[in-house]
C-alpha cells in the first residue's frame, strides 16, 4: 500500500497502531493485503492530518463519525469541534458575545457553537489592541461566512448517499478553513495591488487571464 | 504592568527576553516603569500569540514590520507569511495550481503568494480523497474571499496614519482567519439547521432576533 499511496510504511504502521486504519487481510506472515477502501481511507487520514492539521485523536473522532449512522448535523458538530480550539464561555466577555450575537441575529446558532465563542474571542482581542470595526468589517465577514456555508451545504446536498455526505461534511469543514484562508491571502494581494499600486507590473499576471 | 494588563509577570519577562517588548525606564533597582505604549504593545503581542496562534519568531517579525517604514504591501506580505505554512511550489501538482490560477483569473497575484500554494494543496487533497467540486464550491469560496479582502482593505483605508494602518494590516491578517473560521462554523450550523431540521427548537434563538 505504501508504494501505491506514496505514504511511508512507518506512517501507515503508525496509523494502524493508532486505530485510524483497519488492519488488512493477512496473506503471509509478514504481509497484509489492502483493498481500494483501505487506500481511500489512508488518503483521507493524510488529508485530515497533514493538510487539515488535525491531531490524531481528533482525526479518529471524525473518522468514527463518518463510519457511524449519526445524523449529518451531529457529524457537523463533531467536525467543527475537531477543528476548533476549546474556548469556554467564561473566556470571553459578555460585551463581545453580545456583539457577535447581534451580528448573527436571526441565525439558528446554539449557545455552545465553537465558532460563536471563537468569534467573540477575536472581538475581545480587537478591543484590547484598539482595532476598530470600521466600515462594517464584522458584518461583511459574517455575510461572506454565510456564502461559504451555503456552498458547503450545496456540495453536501449534491451527494445522495449518507456515507459520502458525511465524508464531505468532514472534509469540507476541515479543508475548507485552509482553502478559504489561502484564497483570502490571494485576494488580499489582489485588492491591495489594485488600490496601492494599480500600475504594478511586478505581479505575476495569471496565464489564463483574459482581462486587459 | 502585570496588574493593569492581567498578563502574568513571568509572561511579560519572557516577552522582554524575546525582544518582543522593549525594556521600561528603570525607576529603582528592581522596578521599571512602563507607559501606555508598552501596555498597548503588550496587548498586541498577546493577541498575535494567544488568539492568532503566531510563533514567537513570527510575532517578532510582524512587530518589526509595524515599527518599520515598509510600504503597506510589504507589511501585508510579511503578515501573510507569518500566518501561512511554508509550502513549496514542488509540494503541489501542476493540475491543482492550474485549477487555482484559472479560478483567480484576472487577479493580481504573484506566483509565490503563500495563499495560492495553500489553496492548490487543498485542491490536491480534495482530489486524493475523491471530493468533487460540485455546484461551484471553489468559485464561491473565491468570491467570499474577495468580499473579505475588500472589507480588510476598507478597514485599513479608514485610517489615516501609517503606523495604525500597518498595525491593522497585521491584526486583520492574523485575527481575520480566526474570526472568519469562527463565523463560518456559526453559519454552517445555521444553514444546516435550516435545511435539515427547519422546525428545530433545540437551537438557541438569538436574543436579539427580530425575525419570526
Amino acid at each position: 500500500m505504501s508504494a501505491v499511496s506514496a505514504v511511508p510504511v512507518a506512517t501507515i504502521k503508525f496509523y494502524l497502531r493508532e486505530n485510524l486504519l483497519a488492519a488488512g487481510e493477512r496473506s503471509a506472515p509478514n504481509q497484509a493485503d489492502y483493498g481500494p477502501d483501505h487506500l481511500s481511507r489512508l488518503r483521507l487520514i493524510r488529508s485530515l492530518i497533514d493538510v487539515g492539521g488535525l491531531a490524531v485523536a481528533d482525526a479518529r473522532r471524525v473518522l468514527e463519525a463518518i463510519d457511524s449512522d449519526l445524523p449529518l448535523q451531529q457529524t457537523f458538530d463533531i467536525a467543527q469541534r475537531a477543528v476548533s480550539e476549546q474556548i469556554q464561555p467564561t473566556d470571553v466577555s459578555t460585551v463581545a458575545l453580545d456583539r457577535i450575537d447581534a451580528e448573527l441575529s436571526g441565525w439558528l446558532v446554539s449557545a455552545g457553537n465553537p465558532g460563536r465563542l471563537a468569534a467573540a474571542r477575536v472581538m475581545d482581542s480587537c478591543t484590547a489592541v484598539g482595532q476598530r470595526d470600521a466600515r462594517g468589517w464584522l458584518n461583511r465577514y459574517a455575510q461572506a461566512a454565510l456564502l461559504v456555508a451555503e456552498a458547503d451545504l450545496d456540495e453536501i446536498e449534491a451527494l445522495s448517499d449518507r456515507a459520502a455526505q458525511a465524508q464531505t461534511v468532514v472534509v469540507g469543514t476541515v479543508l475548507g478553513d485552509a482553502l478559504f484562508s489561502g484564497l483570502r491571502r490571494a485576494a488580499q494581494e489582489h485588492v491591495s495591488a489594485l488600490r496601492f499600486s494599480p500600475t504594478a507590473t511586478a505581479h505575476h499576471q495569471n496565464p489564463h487571464d483574459t482581462c486587459p
